[in-house]
């Protein structure tokens, strides 16, 4: 499944692959214990993977919709197409890159006859995907050129390449570092209650021979204060014109608690996950899903029957505490949403 | 097991029971879900049980070590005393009540002769234990009046009735506050890696009735901005002289997340949890405990094979992030180390 790599511009994780007819993709909820995979054959497949968490992280999400559309585009019928897009649109509320995704590929849809359909969209799908690949590369360069030698990085929940087309965004970032001297040791954190930090981060930096120790999402204030922690980075579910940005769970106290050690805050997104049609981050829509997801860890129960939970998916962080956002089209530091607007709009 | 009650000067729970040759436990490690005990006879007993976690909670493991004592007393020599008390004192390093009970009952062993060892022991192990419960009732008063009606509580860990002899500390003002109406709704966090707010105080707050709604550890920001809190309430496994708290593993982070929203931030405590002797919190020493307690949720594996981990099971939080120290003897408000040495010494 995996391959040993030292280039930023390939796809490490066969994790998502497009088959033409259909789209083969990793089921990354049992990782990495287990390597299953699942087929889509139709864009009602796409979305019920994406919303059951088959595969996740934003950029993924962007491309694994583009795909649907190519499914739903098969037929070479226009109303195929038009019917799918609400049916994905639906499958998460908060990763913007799905909504990006959905737009650019209806108006490549509607740009041509329908006898040419089916190859529009499948080209346009798979040109999708390469340019996750390619923006991967570039924010991992522009992103560890932001640190300095030797420096011991926290990070959460998985923004690596399972998580997009490539290397990923936040493990793009920490694996250049790394091929460049510039990142010592990673400390994942667990990211619970999905666990994609013990689960998915931990195992793409041992595959790819970068020291990693996991922590508990509670370690990180002890260890900024008693380690020499130099940098914390974290991916992006939709940043907000002004620059906010929202990501997994625990993102925002990693903020305040890196803010407070006067440690520096990066993030690493895609132009795709810029939502400028958004104006504040308290505008995000914060998916909530299921409270069995808190109170049980492997279908094992940790809490007594009849126990209430609130499992927030998301949480958003002010732009005031990030140092920078890593984009594809440059670097914005210090992260405001006029900077971030120029950057993106170039 | 437990009986409902809306004293504050019962133990809710009879989780540690004396019967004159022996200390009967419930073993706290697979609560709520399987109600076990095991029988301690020996001071050995008592320390194995205490480093293995089958009692927990730094009130709690001080009163579990004087009955130890009391154990080591059956024969009527002192010098099975002498020996016992660095068996019991190696059983956990961070929580200095366990080392203010072996001082009172090795002071207590040496006061008379050894035809009266025994029952001298017993009776003094039994007092301690009665003491921390009337402690825990006069703790909770005292805590209770500093909240504002309805209040919405955060709480770490479990400082409660299973942490002490009585209805707990962080718990037992909780306790309290609901009882006067101060308490509108708890969060507690799960505290990871142990899960003692998901197994442990949860399950007290439900069984008293107390309106309580888990969450993950890294939710706590996201609540704090999003939803009105207006007190944190943890306890402490030892506090320095000048007022430095440790407590569970995520306490310090907490501390900085209500500080950075302007929340009130508690510690309650009896005064054998402060410790005159050590001067500064960082010189308190973190016990570290196994990996695999991280890697492993009930024996499930949550993590690659191989990987790396560390389990600090305790953290220092600033006395300067403590809005206040509630003991048995006062308030200490602000915390600081003048004010909390004049308090103590009462």
């Amino acid at each position: 499944m995996t391959k040993k790599s030292t280039s930023l511009h390939e796809d490490p994780i066969r994790h998502i692959v497009w088959k033409g007819d259909r789209l083969v993709v990793l089921d990354q909820r049992r990782l990495p214990r287990r390597v299953e995979y699942v087929t889509c054959r139709t864009a009602r497949d796409v979305a019920k993977a994406t919303t059951d968490m088959v595969l996740r992280g934003a950029p993924l999400i962007g491309c694994a919709a583009a795909y649907g559309m190519a499914l739903a585009a098969r037929r070479g019928r226009l109303k195929d197409v038009v019917a799918a897009e609400p049916v994905l649109r639906r499958a998460r509320p908060t990763a913007v890159n799905l909504m990006h995704a959905l737009d650019h590929m209806l108006a490549v849809a509607k740009s041509g006859p329908e006898s040419s359909l089916p190859e529009r969209m499948s080209a346009a799908a798979a040109k999708y995907w390469r340019d996750d690949l390619a923006f991967n590369a570039t924010m991992a360069e522009l992103g560890a050129a932001l640190l300095k030698d030797g420096s011991n990085v926290i990070t959460h929940c998985n923004a690596g390449a399972l998580a997009t087309a490539g290397i990923g965004t936040a493990v793009g970032m920490i694996r250049a570092g790394f091929l460049a001297g510039k990142v010592a040791h990673v400390y994942p954190c667990e990211t619970r209650p999905y666990l994609q930090g013990s689960r998915l981060t931990l195992w793409e930096l041992m595959q790819a021979g970068i020291p990693a120790t996991l922590i508990t999402d509670n370690m990180a204030a002890h260890l900024m204060k008693t380690h020499k922690i130099d940098a914390v980075i974290v991916g992006s579910d939709r940043i907000a014109a002004n620059a906010d940005v929202c990501n997994k769970i625990g993102t925002y106290g990693l903020a305040i608690l890196a803010k407070h050690h006067g440690i520096p805050f990066y993030v690493v997104a895609p132009s795709t996950t810029v939502d400028l049609g958004t104006a504040t981050g308290d505008l995000i829509p914060i998916e909530e899903r299921s409270a069995a997801e808190v109170t049980e860890v492997f279908g094992t129960p940790i809490a007594p029957k009849g126990a209430k939970a609130r499992h927030f998916a998301f949480d958003v962080t002010p732009h005031e505490l990030v140092t920078a956002i890593v984009t594809e089209r440059g670097v914005v530091s210090p992260a405001d949403g006029a900077t971030l607007k120029k950057v993106i709009s170039r």
